[in-house]
């Protein structure tokens, strides 16, 4: 029934590498099927202006896309001179999601940037971003352990985000792209490892969808969730 | 319990006037309490340059906020040059909701371009320019119909938003600025008048929250949308 | 033989409301006629970096039109990332109106800032703008005094403004938009309560004009401006 | 009694260049005193966006003040991204005053660009500008003549300016720098060759001025622009 | 002598991959030592205005930087708005390169879009993206050779670059980030596989250079691109 | 053979007044035949933020041209809002030249900004705008040391530029506009007083160029630049 002839529930192959990037404090080479996001998370010493002399520190998140990551080429956000309306949603979500499972009064003033370059796209890019921009910051923060910056591990959880969809009348799970742009209905759902919702963003693209579906996808979020959770204690090596 | 002494399911005073603009073809007044918000619809016989000759309509949005519509005065993007990610990641929601209860086919080619300003904020900004803009668009279509401009109306159903949260460990309904501040969590729901989701944005603004508790934000958007319907019949006079 | 059928010499319908926004230290709705301006001012207590530390007050301005506050829709300001030049002309003129009647030694290092938002445009938005701005500039400065942030009115007069111009070889006062298109001449004139000029700012749309037309335009200003004076005692309630 | 030792009714040292650009069909280098303009007058084959196929020509200005025309260095505007409100203005006035003397209908659908920079400023730099922009825009429709481009000359009549202002309780005309800065009251005429007026900009930098002030400047701005007129058309060879 | 312990006339390990992109017609990823950069050739079949209708082809390119390819995090040129001088500057030479070894005629009226996106640097990123935009390109061509939108390959020879420098008063080939740093003088140089010289770039960073030195270096970087040429040939398949 | 009738290794008339600028420590109107750059030299006592505290100073330039220094009016940069590449390219390239006759630790901590702004523009522009740099940043430090801000000359050495290029198949020293349009290559050198090289810029425009053409090119460079040196030494009167 799904184009790329996987079952409603299946994930695409999943893989996170963390040693893409030579210079980060943290980072994380995600692959869900042919959508491959550079995650990297920059440490630096400072805190914006609004939290400066608070004693709590920051995590912020930028994203963008290789102008050939798509099917066809698009514009160079630097070249055009601005960040799309879609660019700053997702990198705010990805900002957010990361403050969910941060204890910022354990970091001290700190900060961490967390950019996610979309290398290649086929759908669920803004999901894969957060699932491995958790890789990228717990490596960081480690690094910041291990350089005695920070003395313990501000995270509270993991958080991993996937979307789910109403595709041809069925609930299916990790839309690529052919799915998405046919679908009916879809959501992004971030959740916590220990089953917290961070967000939920579900979307009618046709007609409206009911709450009985909002469920159905909820459920394979869920059981997808769990998988990308595995996958990033296995690459952070706490498995 | 709430700041305003409201009930946990009870809406702000509500009030949708269609007088205010001089020009626009559409246009609606809405105030929820203390946040009023002045929509215009405006007729334009162009469609974007990816739907020229494909004799389908448009409907687009734009949104902006007064400098001291808020407690303290904000920077007005006109000078700053640029709309904040805020301001795009609303406007966007503004026009996926309007398009999912038009049929643009019955448009043909044309485009109504939807302005939110919001003259006074005491949270729910974007809620009621959902609600709000779905009257101006009837308006603005009413009026191309009796310029013979459109034969039929395409609107095919209601479309009205609300936020709900969590506040003190409660679900409340229709969120204030107080209240928004110290929400757990909270969701904006755009819901059609025939009970369907067209999007759900359930965002933890502390602790992540359950299932259980989005499908109790999600009860109250049904109590609060029901009467945002009967006032928008009431507005353009189908009630 | 005007189009709204007023003498010569008479003023649209004039209205000064002072509840309108609800945050704003010093706020007015002004209407003149079907020009409807919405001003805030906002008490900052910092001055601009060229006055810091000299002890002096600042006032300035901005301005803006809503995209449908027109017969057309115009661009949206911030969504072109740029303010026309139209916009910052009147948006200076606005402030240095307001700081020809200010005593800003008076005011100490505080800076009001003044929003001129235009709701509804039917010609002399600009007029209308600093007419209403004093209102909200006197009602921020009481409300400092109130607060013990001033102990004295730094104002050291009335300031308003109207526009004039050579309407069918005629001189006319307070120009509508129909007016405006088809003037010969018009000028804009800003002057004290106690009658001197604070700015002249007449333009040739057509043929030049003569010295003896700027001064029966001038003329016409005086009377409209007292009327205007008289409003503005009466809406802060000095009259 | 003023800085340089003029008389009240003097006007500085003027003198018109009209070969100093290699390549534009019109161009002057226009000096009053230490103030210097270069103005050049390109033609084009095409006409804005909002008068093509009406069959009239356009006739536009841009201004420009190098980063060190000035006592200090004034940041380079291509280089902060934006021209300043004040260099819009400037802008906007030059070139209404050069189409209030000419018949764009006998232009034809062509365009003149004014370019005016600034090279050196020592005070009254807009109106420099206006006054060689006439001789610059003279020699480029002569020009346009000259290849047959235009049969007959659509200029109506000669424009220039001069600035006059209140200096220590005088009226004096043509305000260099230092008396700019310390004037009272300042004032911008545009005047024709015959008389008329075409704009009118008059602003009190500290008191307000009064009506006979304003009649005051304009005779002094009658006897210089007289001056101007004479080097304009010796400096386009019709005196 | 060389942090590296490479001798003077050693090039950095290189690879150039071909199949990292998903949907570019041409692509490249090119590692010279841990300068990394992923170079993507994008067919479109429109040409820039001041070609359109003279059955040329264009060849252009831009150029990026990951935030965190380097030591220290760099902005998000999206972010700023605009693309740095130093970034312009090196897509000019990546396209000109380009050109110099196109037959612009034989590719009739399409244009290729190089996109160089440096993913991690350690010196030499402009060079190593030349190398690398070369097989790109020649790529993306023989896909429009196999789709029949070319007839022959408009490629007319090789193109390689690299950097040479004095550093420590020897000449040595292919700077990494280190000897950058501290070089006295680096050049760099673009070849065609013929010996032809494309561009020659030298810059004392210290001391002038003397032209004997500029000679050594530009022997060093005919060695160099020897060793490029050679990978390239072997990434196209045309060893 | 040239279109100028120049000898092959003629330099352009050229001419350097030092009184144009009123108000710049230090500045030169230098003419290259019809290329005319006015260049100022502006002390700021304060350095860029990398360099606070160090005890450096800095030298940096920015370079413009007149919208109609050109044959085709350009469009002005500050109206389109941001500088070309070509500009930004160019303007980094004389800083480099600049500082690399400067003694920066001689400076102290105080910044020279040269800008180079182009009147008239006939090929060679870059060029001659860094020959004329060197003599308005030498009167702008001797201004310095006459103000007793400077205790000795921190300049090391002269700096000049000439452009030359092969033109129908022989090399020629400065190109005007007509050869620098169809020279096959063309090659910027900024060379010292001592002979060194400070930049070589080499550029094919259509085939590749040889080792021993840039050779010769070269030695047409010191040619022409020996000339250049006699003239500087003239305008600032150490010859």
């Amino acid at each position: 029934m799904r184009p790329s002839g996987r079952l409603p529930g299946a994930l695409r192959t999943l893989s996170i590498d963390t040693n893409f990037s030579k210079h980060a404090e943290g980072s994380a080479l995600i692959r869900m099927g042919n959508t491959e996001v550079l995650v990297t998370a920059s440490i630096e010493s400072k805190v914006p202006p609004f939290l400066r002399g608070k004693g709590e520190g920051w995590v912020t998140a930028e994203y963008g896309m290789l102008p050939r990551a798509t099917h066809t080429r698009g514009d160079r956000e630097a070249a055009r001179g601005k960040q799309s309306g879609r660019t700053q949603e997702i990198q705010r979500l990805i900002g957010r999601a990361m403050r969910a499972v941060v204890d910022r009064k354990a970091m001290g003033e700190m900060s961490i940037v967390i950019d996610c370059d979309v290398l290649n796209a086929d759908g669920g890019t803004r999901c894969a971003a957060i699932s491995g921009a958790w890789v990228a910051l717990h490596l960081a923060l480690r690094h910041a352990m291990n350089k005695n910056i920070l003395g313990s591990m501000p995270l509270t959880d993991q958080v991993a985000a996937v979307s789910c969809g109403i595709f041809k009348d069925t609930a299916v799970l990790d839309l690529d792209y052919d799915e998405d742009s046919n679908a009916g209905a879809d959501a992004n759902f971030v959740l916590t490892g220990s089953g917290g919702l961070v967000e939920v963003q579900g979307t009618a693209e046709g007609a409206p969808f009911s709450e009985a579906q909002l469920l159905d996808l909820l459920r394979l979020a869920r059981e997808g969730t769990a998988q990308i959770f595995a996958a990033q204690k296995k690459a952070v090596g706490i498995g």
